[in-house]
């Protein structure tokens, strides 16, 4: 029963095998391969149109180089107050960007509303140096609280970005749970509804190690090259990367490993509606369900083995809360199985 | 006949099996399963004393860490003029360090002498904060040129450091091809001569993306996992490095398979000895040989499909080298065939 | 009816004095001449101890200087939300530091509650690299708000951050103002409080340009003087500095200043709390006065040449104001005239 | 006998009349008085066109803000291997620009010759990410070695660094001595061959404190201001640099002032060249006279009370001196009283 976190599994047997399939033989390094080459232009497919690919190590090396490569001295990016880039990065974008501010902008269950948007950026002026320069706008999709921005949300929240001339990057570490969520393609959940980058990420829905940041400008790539190799982003074996992505990307499994981990989600946040020790924090979206268990629950789960973190309650959630009750994230992957789920189910009556 | 460099191989069967045999089921995410436990231990047996382990994806990151670790302000870090960190890193040691200065430092066959080292590091005085202050000493082994530090030499380099307390860095991009060379132990060649950091490397040798960060200081751990963090390098999924090396070490493989190389480039070497057209640089050392071809040769082997780089003569060669000469590099792997080796000879008149 | 900000006066006529007293002759540059030791001594003096001085340029730069000098990877400053490092230095503090993090504190009338303080670094927690790590707590004296701090309160807020070996800057650009509000000396008011590193501004208070950066463990000082040179803000001619703090130490002047400024400011706190048009938003701690002005009153004072910033109110003042009132700063200093402040209160019915 | 440098002299009297003048009244803070104005509107006159002018307050900071505006990732900027930048400002340069490199050019007496900067700049290639991208050249007027560019050395600089697009800058700290030797306007001297942004010095011609960044292209302005303040280096009673250069520029004060310092350290020269116990090491261009003293002659004149330092000689002039000789630089400035230039020649027989 390993609810812990996505990034518990190992890797899908199809992108092991791809892997092992890559390993004979030479090929050029640094990303100019044949593979790489080919998945690239993959990408281009899948987004419907030309667009500029750099495969990168984790998830905060390609967000921290997303907004550092729209940094401008005394920069400010706008983000959700509980985003990834501000709350677990340990002050790589900053540090990436070389000292810019991450403006935190409060919102119920992960989301940036556009009007918060507009307002934290309409208090900054270009008469007042002191204050710094609004430089860009950053919103996870699906959120660190499993739910998923509607087509129209992004697109609300990137025009108050670009009335403003400021860039649009998506934190998709979990990109595709949120698009097998709404049902839409990469190109509408992104460029058509104003994404101007993105962090495409594989290695929490079945990849080993595999991130790829997504330039919708292709002309901003030339620099891009440089950034990312002098944040030693640049991989020698990159193929390693690509060959995880080619088999991600064949036959859509990608779509389907999303659709099994948010389908584990939605069957554990059924049974949680149904039990009367426990309930949710708020509706589930993807493959992150907030819930509210009564602790000789939580307790009696954990000593049968279940892995799940407490989660700290915002504040209109906790008002709700008995004192003998914790709120907690459960998370399911490509890996997880149904019988963990209803043994899980099984053990909060 | 690829020779371009050893980066262009894959990655060796029983690396692949490995990842293969870790796909499969849960474990603690960034670096605290048990196998990234298990393969921190081994490396306390090869060095033969507790050692602080840090798994980072590229050697650059490995090497921009250990001298961000040790940066002051103004800091000024010494190494030789053609070091990869010098001449092949972007700037990403600059970066890492916010701001540090590599002093270049001349010396034949890619080795930095301990005296012009010490003269170097005597120019800057504790009364001039100008000139900012010496932080670091880092050196290549195997060097850039293919040539190994001797023992006695590492020893001197580490006195002249440690005089001016300074720590000494070594970047073992190619530190098996190294030991085996010298037919040293890890420990002799790093900790046992001075040597206070080491960057670790096993994706020339074999590896997808396996790199180490080691500290024979453990005392500086604590820092530096909030360093590795802050710069992009903890991986969700540590154990896909972990399993790497896990195989990597078992039953002595490393070493095996930079004999391998090192004997392959023997081969090279001595082959290019007897040809009429073609000579060798300087010795190798290593699994890089530095020859210098006629150009009809160089000419007549690429088209036969031989991959090597020229490489730019230091004066010294320049000067021995007729019109009709370039130098070129030729560098071995894990992967090279003898077979290869023996038609590229046999291509050498 | 100079209102805007205390920076809008010019310089003393002792400090002006002063500087073409020392303009003649020479002296040994970059802080090295008689006049600068001797001037540091007068801060031994002062301070009742031993301290390190560090003259620089700007508040900025001191602020900057004192956070980065105690930074650590991913590293966490508390504030309060609305101090000058974290809204009015355009990012120099987290630049300096290369890439740390101000964490906002909210407090009323501008004062960050200790408890507040202990709450907020309980959520770092040193088992979770992601968060990054604490490094340090700033306070601003006098606020931003016009407010004081009572000693206790520093002390208060040191003990929480000492609890956690986190040193407690503070940010002295209004010191003297603070200073005589207190009634204190400026050992009580620093480091027999808590205070790590002092910001000690003479800028605002009848200098032209004079700032020193107060180390109260001088064993910090080596470092400081790499990380003062390597921000450019060592001074060559650096006595021009010395000379302003000279004759603003000389008999008293600094204090004497600071009492008329804030002498100034009770005169128009007084007068506005009698007038019908205008009242107080809260009370007024030092040299700044934060009203509430009825708009024909403060079109009607604009028209007559007065110059003050409009301000933005927090939610519990605004609360209480009506549509046609504005909250407002006034700030007075050394160079403010009594008959501008009656003028001023007799344009306000 | 003061030769030490031309940053132990205090100020002008005019200048530090100015001072005075300008302490009285209030004025606008952060750059925005009428004087202020007043003084960018001379500079424009000075240069002959419209430029951006930004005040800050040592050379340092205007060189580390001139390159840090042009830098971009992995960033190599191509100066003087004696460059004040690269040898005197503690990574200033580096920091600033978040980690760039500089490539230093050997050059005799200090000057940077074309044919050497273009082959260091052909080193680098746009296929090889990993060297890093050349972003700019930097030259030194007058030069560390107390020489001069000539109008067409500086065009010919320019023209090598344009063709690579690269931007020039001019380290100005002694732009004045270099004019009047050269009998050139500042316009010929900068944008009319070529210079791209220049740090120009007032405070070691006269000013206690006055040093100005002057953009020829003033598109570029608006992130300079952001860029500055960022660093520190806005101040925020910004009138006392502009009162000082005011005075500086008033009637041609400041062509006046470098005159006699160059005919004082011209007098020295040659002095020196009919001493027998002295020699020149090469000819004097501006206020820098570099000479080669018996250690005997050298002795007599400190025990008289001379100051000045002792020089590291370069390798041409080290192989001309005897084993009792020792090289030293003599630095004149507008306080260099004729007096005490005979009277130093005097004690050298």
């Amino acid at each position: 029963m390993y609810f812990a976190s996505d990034n518990w599994a190992g890797a899908h047997p199809a992108i092991a095998r791809s892997l092992t399939e890559a390993a004979d033989g030479y090929a050029k390094a640094y990303g100019t391969s044949d593979l790489d080459k080919k998945v690239e232009h993959t990408f281009n497919e899948i987004f419907e149109r030309e667009v500029a690919v750099f495969f990168v190590g984790t998830g905060t090396a390609a967000n921290s180089l997303a907004l550092a490569s729209y940094n401008r001295p005394g920069g400010q990016v706008f983000c959700h107050a509980e985003a990834h880039v501000n709350v677990d990065e340990c002050n790589a974008p900053e540090f990436f960007a070389t000292g810019s501010k991450l403006v935190p902008i409060e919102g119920a269950r992960g989301k940036m509303p556009a009007e918060a948007l507009a307002a934290a950026i309409g208090r900054f002026s270009p008469d007042n140096v002191h204050g710094g320069q609004p430089v860009g706008v950053t919103v996870t999709q699906a959120t660190e609280a499993g739910t998923v921005y509607e087509l129209d949300e992004i697109a609300a929240i990137a025009d108050v970005a670009h009335e403003k001339k400021l860039p649009l990057h998506m934190d998709g570490a979990r990109f595709a749970n949120a698009l097998v969520t709404l049902g839409a393609t990469p190109a509408e959940m992104t460029w058509k509804r104003g994404v101007d980058i993105l962090s495409f990420g594989g290695t929490k829905n079945g990849c080993w190690c595999a991130e790829a940041l997504v330039l919708f400008d292709p002309a901003r790539a030339r620099e891009m090259h440089y950034l990312r190799k002098r944040s030693a982003q640049l991989f020698s074996k990159s193929r390693f990367i690509a060959a995880q992505f080619d088999a991600y990307f064949r036959d859509g499994l990608w779509l389907e490993l999303a659709r099994h981990a948010n389908a584990m989600a939605a069957a554990l946040a059924a049974g949680l509606t149904q039990a009367r020790s426990a309930r949710l924090a708020w509706p589930t979206g993807s493959n992150e369900v907030f819930a509210i268990l009564r602790n000789t629950t939580l307790k009696a789960l954990r000593d049968k083995g279940a892995a799940l973190y407490d989660w700290p309650a915002p504040a209109e959630i906790k008002a709700t809360m008995a004192e003998d009750e914790t709120m907690v994230r459960l998370v399911t992957s490509f890996a997880t199985r149904p019988e963990d789920v209803e043994r899980f189910l099984s053990l909060c009556d």
